[in-house]
């Protein structure tokens, strides 16, 4: 499985994605789920993708390749604009269906891929899109500022509680890393490390890139003090009368 | 949908289910989920249902009126044990689905049932059961003390986190509200009021019962308390270096 997140905010993007990778429970692999295209002052795209690995990578390829829109030859370096960047990578998906959708239903696989897109081209403002497995999409307003893709259930109740427009970068980072977290706990299938990528609007480059492992101070204590509060906030709540 | 959550505690048994049911987003209807058979001081069953309403309802029928069991026609009233009635609504189950299985699977709904079972029966410890669609069912343990079915994955990072077979019923209240909690925030299909239920180990009665509307005091007062706690936990958090 796989756990992909982003924020939409009035200051700018945070997008988080883990690495782990199954085929079963006996075949667990680690790979990025996180492709930066960064052109710095002119653009910066940032993809996480969820779903089938195979389905993922050929998208991603194609994408960076090349791949037609309207009778253009597009890439993720070339697009105009962010939206046409959503359409790019929606054709992109729709290309591998074309070209693994009938062998895959054969063998009875689902054709299960879902993207976030997020990032500023020059002239316009950020965005964040999310394209599913038809290669139709979606983008995130002031009202729902965050997209989640893959195993997203555990880490979505802070979010709903939290998360608004004008939440700030340091605070986005801290809630993404908490859904991250109520992920890890209760899904042994999507781990660490994780990828956590911050962009603030107009920057036009990557503000923060880190990639948080198992040894990360800054994550563990955090998840630990979280743990703490979480049991201290509990506890401090009075008792059923 | 539906959420239902069952602890088995050191102490006894906490039973909690919403009572929202819905066919499409325009039919929506409350009905029980929580049913119960009391006979003081000999047992106490509780059954929490969720998946197809019209197949749960079937399945409590029988489960109530008769179905036999290795030759022996039993009810939720007669079943000697806790293991014995855990069979029983299995039987029940695999009835219903002799009965509507194939018309079911003619017009592509999934037969889709699950059961909690809690309780005791004079002459054995309390105990707690999960069911499955296939009438098979597994039983809850000191490591594992508490079973979800339903729309699980929302409450589920709270107990993960906190529940353990020594916690005490007052805590655990708390607990399977807060879950609740986090349920009904990210899932409009799963809806109040819901019904709570508190078994004291070997007290072969109830000792508590409570319906909590939108009206509760306690439980609205809870909700607006752990929103509160949660922000200022995230906001007490570090910030990311």
């Amino acid at each position: 499985m796989t756990y992909c997140v982003g924020l939409c905010l009035e200051d700018g993007l945070v997008m988080l994605s883990d690495t782990r990778t199954n085929a079963g429970v006996d075949h667990i692999a680690s790979f990025p789920k996180m492709h930066v295209v960064e052109n710095p002052g002119e653009r910066i795209l940032v993809v996480l993708s969820a779903g089938n690995l195979a389905i993922s990578q050929a998208v991603l390829t194609f994408a960076q390749s090349g791949v037609e829109v309207d009778g253009t030859l597009q890439t993720l370096e070339s697009a105009p604009n962010m939206f046409a960047a959503a359409r790019l990578l929606g054709a992109a998906v729709r290309k591998v269906h074309a070209i693994d959708g009938k062998a895959l239903d054969e063998q009875h696989v689902p054709f299960d891929v879902s993207l976030l897109l997020g990032g500023q081209i020059a002239g316009e403002s950020h965005r964040l899109f999310q394209i599913y497995s038809a290669g139709n999409f979606i983008e995130a307003t002031c009202d729902t500022p965050f997209f989640q893709i893959g195993e997203h259930k555990y880490g979505k109740p802070i979010l709903d509680r939290v998360v608004h427009h004008d939440t700030d970068l340091r605070a986005g980072i801290k809630l993404v890393l908490l859904s991250m977290d109520s992920t890890l706990r209760s899904n042994l299938t999507v781990g660490l490390p994780i990828d956590l990528l911050v962009y603030r609007r107009d920057a036009l480059r990557v503000e923060l890139r880190r990639r948080i492992t198992e040894d990360d101070a800054y994550f563990r204590d955090m998840r630990e003090r979280w743990s703490q509060a979480l049991r201290d906030a509990y506890r401090a709540l009075p008792d059923f009368e």
